[in-house]
């Protein structure tokens, strides 16, 4: 047996998600599907540092499993890459601890969300962006982070689905990438954990303080008052990226 | 009856091409169906600049139709929108001389050609470019596009299915775009006009020459022999993009 720790890219527009569901297309199935071919038929159970939703993409996915044999780790990247459809692609590989686990070992992520800005959607984007027709401050949203960063509980940003007790995460960087803008802007939050559908909440919240539909500092009410109903929207899946997953140092 | 000169952009992936078919999704069939029924049921027959193929993309295909109307150009624009899929955007609109027709008053057109390099297919641009993996060599593909400016013969970069006697074309400007190499690489040609996969068969002879499968000069050789046999490959639709059309001036 070797446990393997490999970062995977995908486009997550044609998947039902991250987590294997019968009879759905999902980024896990599709893994475990290409690791039964190598090993003859021995099932092979694939963790990832986290689930993504249906249409959410990935930039560096974590996954780890253990493989009943001993390929070197650049083998075992051109073996699955040679097995991937072409909206997955395997850009790192490593053969990780033992005990190493994708999802109990990761210390934080870092999401990133694109915000198609203009009146319409554009054809070449509608899958790898959300879309906010409106005018917006970006200052008003800049403050809006500063509330986002440090430690608080998320309750309101989480939809039902999640099952997690403990509603406590903590934001080390909560940032506006405006390079882009007037076109797009790009939302990066970087934390501990993030509850189900959180960062698409805080999203669609962050532009309805932007578009001068909440005030400036709504979040430290919607901290208080733990009520998703309060939180109202989300923001599309197209526009969400699981952009880097950090694990303790070897 | 007013004629609407009409600029459109579109991802072509989902569609069977820009031309009408019968029981297949195309672009101009997606368009005249919004028409029939801003017209409660008057057929209207949408002209494009030309025909793209299956999975080939525009940023300004203009098309023209006569509308037994009158509306104004940007209520026409905003009409259409609203009627479109996401995948169709117009960006443009005005009434036009009623004599106008955006596939004989077309004076030339420039395509581009968005090549993707490096091993592997990236996800997310999978549907948006093709894809080189070998080393390339930008000098002798410079050198090549020099051959392809001017007056030629281009029979040999004509795909079957070509019903058009005058294979002689001018193409005005055969450029390639390095600023984003080596992830990515872009041609752009203007011309007159473009046989049938023209634009295709050229880009793969030239990333031929680029891989030194071929003499760099060797578009001169194809000129002269005038045989389709002889350039062999057609570079992917996804890459591919109708990129302006010029018409005369008013």
């Amino acid at each position: 047996m070797t446990v393997y720790k490999m970062t995977v890219q995908y486009d997550g527009t044609r998947y039902h998600g991250f987590q294997h569901q019968p009879n759905l297309q999902t980024i896990q199935g599709t893994i475990e599907h290409a690791l039964v071919k190598m090993t003859k038929g021995k099932k092979v159970n694939v963790v990832g540092s986290g689930r993504t939703d249906a249409g959410v993409h990935a930039l560096g996915q974590v996954i780890s499993f253990a493989y009943p044999g001993s390929l070197a780790a650049t083998s075992m990247l051109k073996a699955l890459n040679s097995l991937m459809p072409r909206d997955i692609l395997f850009i790192e590989s490593n053969i990780a601890a033992p005990d190493f686990n994708a999802r109990f070992d990761a210390l934080s992520k870092i999401y990133e969300y694109r915000v198609a800005l203009g009146r319409y959607t554009n054809p070449f984007l509608r899958l790898y962006t959300g879309h906010h027709p409106y005018a917006i401050d970006i200052k008003k949203m800049q403050m809006a982070l500063q509330d986002v960063q440090g430690t608080h509980n998320f309750a309101s940003f989480e939809a039902s689905g999640g099952v997690i007790r403990n509603k406590v995460r903590t934001i080390y960087q909560a940032q506006l990438d405006t390079s882009n803008y007037p076109q797009e802007i790009k939302f990066i939050f970087h934390g501990d954990g993030f509850l189900y559908n959180m960062v698409r909440i805080m999203v669609a919240t962050l532009l309805e303080i932007g578009s001068n539909r909440r005030p400036v500092h709504d979040f430290l009410r919607l901290y208080e008052v733990q009520d998703r109903q309060q939180a109202r929207l989300t923001a599309p899946a197209s526009g969400l990226y699981l952009k880097k997953v950090f694990y303790p140092q070897k």
